[in-house]
């Protein structure tokens, strides 16, 4: 009985956490969704054998592949997903591209800006499918926001407020892993969190014309052991080596439509696991998020009669929410995973109309553009423009 | 590379929401636990054939069955689960209990307490393992609550409030659906909130020994159609047929242990969509839970220092939370689909240890005795013993 | 500058917790509202010379009286204020009846209903104004959910929740004090709190047709020593002496407008200081309310579009708001004093038009009978008529 | 019996928003708190004859004076409290304590650096006693929570997050009253609203090192009538005129200590009252606290044991908090005005001690710097040193 729909071969080059939430919005999307195109889990790429064939094993990938470069060549594979460390992106990407393979591939895009921009021409060259894992526009709760402002529902914007606050690295006894290295992740709390605060923002508000940054490294060495991949970074005599990323990036930001914004990223927020928040005020409500409770929205209307004014708690979990009729009654919440779901069948859902799927690499890109600003402007001590 | 385990042949009878529920449990369980077992979903059972084939088809059955009788002969299905409406249960338990079958069934257990009886009797005669789908234990939230009490760290227990609150019928046009009336579900709100709310308290507190109760039917007449299975109530001129089930359900109640219990079920509560909600309090500690915010948890604990106790809100998705390690990161959000995965492992588990799962027809007899007890203490205004 | 007003010369029997409150009340009334009487303090009566001249100092009363006797006689009080122990009102009410005296009492009004009743025809004999002291009617939110039910923005009410948990007198060690005395202070719990719940619910509701309810008392015996007044319980070999009152009190009620209310008043809640809560369904908007976030209002409604329905939280301090323009800016809280300062405001303005104020002891005979009945109730184990 | 205390003799000058909250702080003081002198309302100050008098009448003023420079030669006045508008702060200043009169001072102190540091000079050089009124010190939760960091309960600090956000100005037909002109208020929401955060960061963190900032006028003409004082702003032929300070101001700041603060202040936040919020991570803990919800402090501990890790609400209404011990039990908030209640008690406290109370005209200098650091760095558009 089970429907049999058009195979889309699916080959994914990494298998830590975002392996792991790409592989189960995969195996799990024709469940919710009633796409024409179905994923099959087909290759899990990785560097250890035994680690990726375990990965594979639980996720149900049907082989693996130690070296990525042979996936390229093969027939039988439609879309490279890549949820390899950052440093990786480029090459995988130029190697799919040239191959003709559609792209999905984890954020922030790139290293830096040439790099993403050289990314960007080579899927847009080679005419495939790409999109880039910003996961939290997905959120029904976020998507709603979207409508709301495009319905003008919060009239003119004036103020967005975006956290994403965590709090792992702070006991100076956390090792020195990779994603405190630059050469492996490019940058800290800049890439790895503002970065989705930062896509968010595009999505609702709309592009950022300059901003003023700064960056911090609150605990400047940590023990230095063996990272992702083999790398070491150097260790002093005390077997410390140097954190060479932010711990926190803040900025300031101005919106090409006047909107000012706040942004902060931090490792360093004790308390907060997932503190991925946002406030955005307009000349005709409010709203607030909080990734911690992704399924309420608050908002406020300055329609509603004096007296009853206040923001109102709404359970993004109507019919009527974006994606939540796929899933469950109304007040019965939906969890992280989803937004990796909502995702995948974006791609595929474009994928079937033959267009490209956003957020995209041009997203991946401005975002870049952002991010390098504030490097800029965080060294320079000065207003970055962006772009 | 994909694990082979040994299968579990699953048939399951009724395909509506809870169809659904399980449907995904089952697929998705094998992607989260390492069971020896994995679920198959071998056959879905209903009587309209279009329909059924149609659900089987999106959630991935491979056969389906318009007789459920017919289902219980073949060799190949080693457990049914049934998630009919409650008049059915009876039969497809005793029918499946003969043939030996492991039966998992949707809540509440039966009609009445002697049919619960004999249900009880005849799983535990022949011997299957057996279990009643009370899915709110499975909440880590709800589960970590039970460790805390387990542990002592409430101290000796005093109140328990506990609601379930829902709205979607209170619309006067709202129709005369199945679900209001007696021949087909027994009661209303009371079997069918209440009960989950009984189940949570003996899973938390302990046993009940009296109550009393008061039920409320607010809407005494509904515009009457075909309801499920072609039943239809007997309407007068203007097209109206008797609710003959309670809208809304209160009980106070003491428990074996000497705590003091307020229960409430309404289908009347504008504004909560699914409020199942707890309250604890005990002489060392409080809690508070909440299904809308359905991984946070509320503890006040006495022995925090002067000056800083409160309820502090505790996302239950941390790795030391029961459950949670086998999902996503600290602060990461599961929701209601996951409460199923739980209860699927759970009977997966038990399974493999030759063991029969928790909750199981022994507390789904508990639980009828009780409401039971609310309906008699309701017509008699007076407390009613249970059992 | 200051304003001359015309006095209304007070004389206040008590000078505990609500003689403070009290007090303040009558010094703070000139300053936010605009009456045409201003409170005088005149005379402080209570027992202990030491204990009343220290407070009369503190408070600001011009003279104190160790017999409250002797002050019924004197020409220059207006109003006898009684916020002495239980036991006392009615010898004090019967007095100042009979010496035509204006009177404000604390609730409970009686230590039972023939009591209440006598005193209720007494002031209504002596053509006296007479005030219960059901504070909580003048929090802001709360008059403002009165005046949202008086305007139909509800529609038909269904279901009332209200609680008033406290924890003071959860540790065992906690000593035999007058308001576990049955003789002095007439309930526990039930009389303290549920009588403030009580009120609120006749307030918002109606009147309350019959009742089912459960008293307990969790620790039967404390360390007896001194209570109020030289009073002392008799104590065991161990010096422990009885707890005749209850520790908790619940209560099932049907009002005659057909709504259901549940209510629950408990000083085992742990964590719970000031739990006095309220949750109202109807058929077309519920409110939610507790007055530990007292200038909080929770308001759903039913006519808001649907995806934007949600509680809101409203902010009770704007202008529009009962009392609230009395005060300061919106956004701008007020607290608890401010309930007995709107209460007095009340009494001064029924004053001055000759009027008897809300609530009064028609409200306090009324309450009686509720309390009764639930005891009635309670003892007998089945539902008790109200009245 | 009322206690004779040593009259403090106070001339206000000015009687708006403020002038209530002083009046009633100085009224309310004795009742709660038992200083040694007490303050006597002798003089209301304002120009308008008409007005002043009527606010002497509600507050209890005994006499009004329309020129204030004639206060300053009365032998029976101490202290000299300031709540006119901040351009005519330094005048009346530099006349009281040439007169040697105390002096209580709303903020911001000055119209900029050099004005505050002539006006602490002459205090100093006057030897008056000096205070300036920056009232959100004295929340109990913030004054708890100045007592947790000096513990050393939050660890070392890392992050402070503070907004001051309202909507009060956002309606374009909102006319050009005198907040929204320079020459009165010397900036808008920066010295309005900022300044608050900016002492209160202060007061918490420590001195702030260097800033980068961004201010925005978003309405840049209103409606332009008859200002305060009889000001009246330049109109264009629409009967518009200038507002030439900011509605919005955004800074970035280093603390010396290392911490990294980022502030909000505006008027264009909808459906934000009085949003005066603080967050505050060190490496031990967190806070979060909001004004509108003033009596509540968020605090998460490093030091919970795992899974009971939370964010635990506090309502810091406790004996053991800072000033509640003074007003009411443990549940029952306090407000707004008693914010200035427990200021003013800090005025006479010190007073009564012969010294300096704070916070002083010190930190009315030191906020300056800062206000006058961020529009520097505004208007520069890179980061500006403080002082």
């Amino acid at each position: 009985m089970a429907e049999r729909k058009q195979p889309l071969r699916v080959a994914m080059i990494g298998y830590k956490f975002m392996g792991k939430a790409h592989s189960h919005a995969y195996r799990d999307l024709p469940f919710y969704f009633d796409t024409e195109f179905e994923p099959v889990l087909q290759v899990l790429g990785g560097r250890h054998r035994e680690a990726v064939e375990d990965a594979a094993r639980k996720w149900g990938w049907r082989e693996v592949e130690t070296d990525w470069r042979r996936i390229m060549e093969r027939k039988d594979i439609d879309i490279i997903d890549i949820v390899s460390p950052n440093n990786t992106h480029s090459d995988i990407v130029m190697a799919a591209a040239q191959c003709g393979k559609h792209i999905i591939c984890e954020k922030p895009l790139a290293m830096d800006v040439p790099q993403a921009e050289r990314m960007l021409q080579a899927v847009q060259h080679a005419g495939v499918k790409h999109m880039i894992c910003f996961n939290y526009r997905f959120v029904p709760a976020v998507a709603f926001v979207k409508r709301l402002i495009e319905q003008g529902i919060l009239g003119q914007l004036y103020h967005l407020r975006a956290t994403f606050l965590q709090d792992w690295i702070m006991d100076p006894e956390f090792p020195l892993v990779w994603r405190l290295r630059r050469e492996v992740c490019g940058s800290g709390a800049l890439g790895d969190l503002m970065a989705h605060s930062i896509d968010l923002a595009r999505y609702l508000i709309g592009e950022i014309s300059e901003v003023s940054g700064m960056l911090e490294t609150f605990i400047k060495k940590r023990p230095s052991g063996e990272m992702a991949d083999g790398l070491r970074a150097q260790a002093d005599g005390a077997g410390l080596g140097e954190v060479d990323v932010d711990d926190a990036a803040i900025m300031m930001a101005r919106f090409d439509n006047g909107c000012l914004g706040v942004f902060e990223a931090s490792r360093f927020a004790k308390g907060n696991r997932c503190g991925n928040r946002l406030e955005i005020n307009g000349s005709k409500g409010s709203i607030r998020w909080d990734m911690e409770k992704m399924n309420e929205l608050q908002l406020y209307l300055e329609d509603d009669p004096l007296g009853i004014q206040g923001f109102r708690t709404i359970h993004c979990t109507e019919e009527i929410h974006p994606y939540s009729g796929r899933y469950w009654p109304a007040g019965h919440s939906i969890g992280y995973e989803h937004t990796f779901i909502n995702m995948v069948n974006a791609f595929v859902e474009a994928y079937s109309r033959n267009e490209c799927p956003t957020p995209n690499f041009l997203d991946g890109f401005r975002c870049q553009q952002v991010l390098s600003a504030v490097e800029t402007s965080s060294t320079e001590k000065r207003w970055a423009p962006v772009g």
